[in-house]
């Protein structure tokens, strides 16, 4: 059907949910996500913008808004399974390549088959735009798993998302970006998670016995 | 943490939603089918029975409550994805026997391993119970496209899992119950559709003009 | 209509929540509950068949499937209300068998009716398959009750039902099922309970610090 | 715990669900209902008012907005099950009055008990506020039923539902708010029904020929 | 289309949700909040009622369950937003009143829009129905903030509006349902928050001692 | 709190629902909304530059991506009353800007203030970026509005949203993107709607029958 099936697909990626099989408070859809990615690695990218880096910031913005979108055609095959075997991880790209120039070449007329190629391949290289997205990628995953732990959620893979997630994050941390994530967002969490919530009794108390004064 | 994890695990299956990245009406869980599954496995068992089959009642009952299970290990794979090489399937089901064995070696006791090692096998072969299995899952499946067609569900989708299914279960034509679903059951279906629904209108306008002569 | 309307009934146990009119994290259907409970009783039934008893295993998953079904014809009526006067009791047993035996007239053909008649009647009697499904039911119950605990739920409803689930579980401690379940699946639950969680100020200076130090 | 405590269970209704068991587009809740049951019964008394009827406001309001605080203590019985035999009718009403007192006596401080215990009576008596009750109460099921007709729902319980109302309506003929509803209102119900919808082609075949002649 | 679209348009405050843009356990509609806020209203006046004030009911019933209706023209816009400017909120309120009057002459018979443009009117003056309904008001936003606090919300939103709904409450502290609430039912709510919950842990181990000791 | 705090602002628009107060089958968050408006945007940028024009494709994103940002300070203020009067919308302009200053001036390092002052700004200008921007957003107002038709929801007012989505969409028809956009996919949604569903008794029929020729 053309563009159309395309545009539509977009609300598709709306009734995706990341981490199915787990008990969350909060849902995240893959559209949202790619939303918020896009918006992290804006922010990284500014950073390293202010500290001397040439961005492409077409290229990241295509990176980060598509990057997930291959997940229409798949599925949301749990991470063990695609990197249990190497040679599974291999065919598995190879699928998912052939189903995607499959969809271009039904839907898609021939002059924009090429630039939506590009723009669906997995950008996560080794350029400042690939480095930025995995980073972004990761930021909001650890988002997902804080968001979780700070609501109270007992189960434990939420920790470990964080920590996996974090580790990640660091393994970048030659770019100055990452540096201004770990020194001064990181510790906002952190002092916001130990900031000790008054307690409703307190504020009860205080209030009635300020009126009382009066 | 052992059969604790297990009996939580079974709350997971209630948090993975069938066919993810569709619009549906009504969203069916992956412990809601199995549930389904087994009740649809029940009835055609029992025709079965009636004509005088053996039907092994212990290994059909397993084989239909568990067969989803595994989906807790490997997530969602979309079914062209699963199929679309004859190496990559081979390889997704060594996986996911893998993580089968791990997860019972980690969490079953010894004396437990082997008999729930044969629960979690794939059930769908060629013996009597294997084939009432792959009818009923296919019945299920039907009933959830022919839900969604009848709530008015504008995606072609439905319509394409419908006649799927119902190409998969003509093939078991052989069988007294498919025999019974196909002549009965389905008949029943289709009278349903077609049977044109009083409108409004005329409902509204009968009781009043009802009323009126009194 | 026939067993078409059987098969469509299936699905409407996915929209009968348990226990309505309470705060919940997390819902069950009445389709969710049957298969946990059926994967419980199929769980401490194979532990007794490993202590020797003999278990009828046709009967022990029939019950457990079906044994909910008829909240269907009756609603959620809270059990208060239904053991307020054994005469109320009494009169809704009536109605609740008489509703049955319409359904089975109305839509089953005469040679399926006696046998689905015997599944639809409620199977928590003293035979072993009644017995291990009065613990599977009320295993699951703790469980929900669990759920919402572990998740901060504050209504003290749910420490009653954990508490008087256990109580009913604890009067069949002669079965060997049960001392496992006591012995084994409750010490987990507990151990599960007071492992403190760690926090992510911890996890995150962890990290750091171990990077710093390279 | 007090008034507290029955402030707190008005949440409860919101958690409550009218017919459960029955797939619909649109879910109400009980708290949902009492508020739309209330303001139907405001306008039909305004009518009555306007026909020069004397209307007791204080006790309208009170039946309309309580009439169903009483679900929360007993559940939602179906009503095949409540009218099945007239005995099992009469001792739900005993034990839904027994329940109603204790809980006045637990949470209620005395002086206020009698004034309760009135407001949560059943208020469908013959007095012209219990008949706007009556009518209101269907009024609001009619709507519900109504809005799933329009929606598309293939279930015919709705169409049995909107045509029970509307025949329990039909007998409170002889007040003039509910021959307002009849003459004026339903009207312009069935002739939305049958205002024919414009096709998205033709508004948009209109507008691009409008544009072109430009 | 007259009346019909007026009783259509309470079933969209079921789907106007409060607060939106925060995360919650548990969400509550416009018509919820309806319902709610007349039934404290109700207790609230009772109360006036018993230390002698003279309570004008249908004033009162009328202006809590119509009291937020206009958020139906108007969408929900933040409080901040409306209170920026004096000038802003003048011209707001001109612009609410308008759409009201509108909606009224398009939708109701000439008989009675006076009377409905009285009920859509703000009803938060210096009379003591309009005194009742902005403590009622208050105190339903209080518990909604109060539900999410207690169940562990970690946004400092909740604790903000916890707060600034019992300063607006106390402001009322010259009435006598207001005397009643903070110093009966106000102190119920922290007893429960203080009231140390037993643990699983406490709960099974009592269980299960006083079971071996038989 | 800083960027921590603009980072979780993030998951709060997953949490602001699209027109709120009226039915729908799907409901679309803020920040699905951003994602599909970037997303289409990219494509019609595609088509404008394959028409050679020159793209600033930094703007482009960054208008698209944060043009929907401020209604976390704002709230969904329904656009009826935004645009009522004249002086009103500059006020609400006004207290807009003020809001988005107050925010940058507490959460953001002073060097990245004026960048994402610019941001935040209201990017629908006469500028090819704001072009798009603008006809971007009406495309994902009219999918929606189209979904909900194409579903059956009887609501006049998607009626009327796609009917005014697709005039201003009209009004850029200078642009080679919109001719693109009309002449190519607006056929093919149009074709999509006439196609005449399969019914399921015929391909059910035909299905049997051809197996039947066997």
């Amino acid at each position: 059907m053309g563009i159309h099936k395309y545009f539509q697909s977009l609300s598709d990626l709306e009734g995706i949910y990341r981490c199915p099989g787990v008990f969350k408070y909060q849902e995240h859809s893959v559209a949202s996500h790619s939303f918020k990615v896009s918006t992290i690695a804006q922010f990284l990218a500014t950073v390293e913008d202010q500290h001397g880096k040439e961005v492409d910031w077409k290229t990241l913005y295509e990176r980060a808004m598509n990057h997930d979108y291959s997940e229409l055609f798949t599925g949301d095959i749990k991470t063990p399974v695609k990197y249990a075997l190497p040679k599974l991880r291999e065919l598995f790209r190879q699928v998912e390549g052939s189903m995607t120039r499959e969809f271009l070449n039904k839907e898609f007329p021939p002059e924009l088959r090429e630039v939506y190629q590009e723009r669906f391949r997995e950008g996560k290289d080794g350029s400042l735009e690939g480095k930025i997205l995995s980073v972004a990628d990761k930021i909001d995953l650890l988002y997902e798993a804080y968001g979780e732990i700070q609501k109270g959620n007992p189960e434990p893979l939420f920790f470990q998302i964080y920590k996996e997630a974090l580790e990640s994050i660091i393994q970048f941390r030659d770019m100055d970006s990452v540096m201004y994530f770990i020194n001064v967002i990181l510790k906002e969490m952190i002092e916001e998670e130990t900031a000790s919530q008054s307690k409703i009794k307190d504020i009860t108390e205080h209030l009635l016995s300020e009126d009382a004064a009066k």
